[in-house]
């Protein structure tokens, strides 16, 4: 191998939620700005950007959108570059800015993830959104993502016996975790009852059961772990990143009840970082709907294959319990501007991992935490661990 | 430095043009394994894929778009990722796959792009290509991209005494190059008297002057150049891989008729190759419009400020001549299928360093090249010098 060791040493992000008085270049402005103050980096050079974000070509009617950001963060000539993998785009602009300076090519880069949605009607949205999976055979006939990961819970429910009540107990330990989130879209509790009576979106899911639209940026700030070393006291390094792909439809798959880009994903960076999944601390896990959490952390090797709802139910996931997913609130409490949400993981983690985290949010003694990111109804996975630094 | 020395060992691309009959997804596994099959990889694992393409969720519905190459091509589950900066989005990604590989992470990747155009009217196409400029601050007030460069135009003949002739010989030089480039959009010669007499789209600037809505992909294979020689005999070496950025809207720069993103990038560039706009035999440059390549020849350095004007229409940059400027066509007489044209160049100099460039389209003993891609009016550049390898 001849890659440079690489960490984080600053990170930062806007409150996700409907920010009608903000555009795409403030959130995305908010965002860097606080990362590059996180990182101390007042007279350093930025050697490039990269920039997350989904679908801003569709949502308003801007591409070059990280050329964008250089502009407004007066960062030009540095080479700026967005990187799209539809709901991974942050998780994937992450590897890409990790690559860039494992490489030796850049010494500090910054990766910004951005989405702005709220600007067009939800069904707008849904439509934009529906790109992630496979437009011709998919959306085209009317499969919006409620409708693909409905599928996915019903052979779930099948296969396993897992329930409703299994799936909406993800949704109730992510609000809470969310409540205690100074930057999530929703700040409060919900009980199973609220989830199980709330309006039917796709059977089985109900509104509780989907992560919403939201509009929010988030960025962090890589360097060299040996330069890192004269910015922070407690930089965090990346100890792998990984992606996978898999096929873009569902009906191409062998399985719906697992992901093998996640599968893949998760494995090679339990390899590359030399950890196994019992020895993750705090884990960000994309759970677009609750049951997208539910196959995270089994198809991550938390739980046995089938086991995760219950896990879930039996509080096994809650913060500071087994395995605590989702300190954040995940997509479905802190909200999910579909660009920053690979980003805004790495934000949460890297907090969890120097033992930031506001509001008695905090995982205690964690040392060691994971990313998990996933495009679509599962054709992208990107997964990273990270370590406190010593 | 740490970074590996990397190689193109196979090109492939489709014919450019209109393919009513052939979809975004028929057109890039065409050129894919085209390129595939030209690096010799029959049973060698394929380990990364980049795509570029700019505007697929406005133009066909569809984000996710590397995903849906992976899937298409067989090559799940390798990491599949998609980049995008405007009309630079093709070498955004070689520049993007070129680190990967140069970083250790990945041994063989592949590098394509893509754009299917001719689905939507051509003013839909121009809105969606207007998402390469600034929406807010010139699409939104009716600045589509021809416009913008007659502006650019405009301050050059004024500044410089550029005449429309001059312009005009760019599309002339470049429609001969076309006409013997099988893959090209255009494969007919035009006269000066035919680009001044057409019909005029932004003052000064005619139908001639103005590249075409097209639909094509193109694909390189990279490996470290170690390991291409066991593929090919004559693997290309990327001597340097350079990107700088510029504001996004014309308004905010300090002179319209320079590309500070081009000449930042170049310079890099030259350093990182040790080579001297001198030493190139063949360039690809970036001729949305023919004042762009005026601009372009000017901004590498190949001709002074003022007088690349005048050297297009002395001959100095046609086939064989001083310096052999877009043997191809360029993006005027190939086309400009947008996320294809930065993997394009790279395709059209491997041929010309490998000797292998067809019907009397061959530079006499090439052996260093250059691609110059641009995105927008010039928020972006990517440049690559190429060396055939010994």
């Amino acid at each position: 191998m001849f890659m440079r060791r690489v960490a984080i040493v600053g990170v930062g992000m806007t409150e996700f939620g409907e920010h009608w008085e903000l555009g795409f270049r403030e959130l995305i402005a908010q965002a860097g700005v606080r990362a590059i103050e996180d990182a101390k980096l007042q007279g350093v050079k930025i050697d490039a950007l990269y920039g997350g974000t989904m679908a801003a070509g569709r949502l308003i009617g801007q591409e070059h959108i990280t050329a964008l950001i250089a502009d407004y963060m007066g960062l030009n000539p540095i080479p700026a570059t967005r990187v799209e993998a539809a709901c991974a785009s942050g998780g994937a602009a992450l590897r890409t800015g990790y690559l860039a300076v494992a490489s030796g090519m850049h010494d500090v880069v910054v990766v910004g993830g951005a989405e702005k949605m709220t600007d067009v009607p939800a069904g707008d949205a849904a439509v934009a959104l529906g790109g992630a999976g496979d437009q011709e055979w998919e959306l085209f006939m009317g499969a919006t993502f409620p409708a693909l990961y409905a599928l996915i819970a019903r052979r779930h429910m099948h296969e396993y016996g897992t329930t409703r009540e299994m799936m909406a107990s993800v949704a109730v330990k992510n609000h809470a975790n969310a409540a205690k989130n100074p930057y999530a879209h929703f700040r409060k509790e919900i009980s199973i009852e609220d989830v199980l009576g709330a309006k039917m979106i796709s059977e089985p899911l109900t509104m509780f059961d989907c992560s919403p639209i939201s509009d929010g940026a988030a960025a962090v700030v890589l360097m060299p772990l040996e330069k890192a070393k004269e910015h922070t006291d407690m930089p965090v390094e990346i100890l792998a990143s990984m992606q996978a792909s898999d096929t873009l439809a569902l009906h191409s798959r062998k399985s719906l009840t697992e992901m093998r880009a996640t599968k893949v994903a998760a494995k090679r960076a339990f390899e590359m970082a030399k950890v196994a999944p019992g020895d993750i601390d705090v884990c960000e896990v994309h759970d677009c709907f609750t049951i997208a959490e539910i196959l995270a952390i089994e198809d991550i090797g938390f739980f046995e294959k089938g086991k995760g709802g219950k896990a879930s139910l039996d509080g096994e996931t809650a913060l500071n319990s087994k395995i605590s997913i989702n300190t954040s609130g995940g997509l479905k409490g802190c909200g999910h501007p579909v660009g920053a949400t690979g980003v805004k993981q790495a934000v949460e983690v890297t907090w969890q991992l120097r033992g930031e985290a506001q509001n008695n949010r905090q995982v205690k003694g964690a040392e060691i935490g994971m990313t998990h990111n996933v495009g679509g109804s599962g054709a992208t996975c990107v997964t990273h661990i990270m370590k406190r630094g010593d």
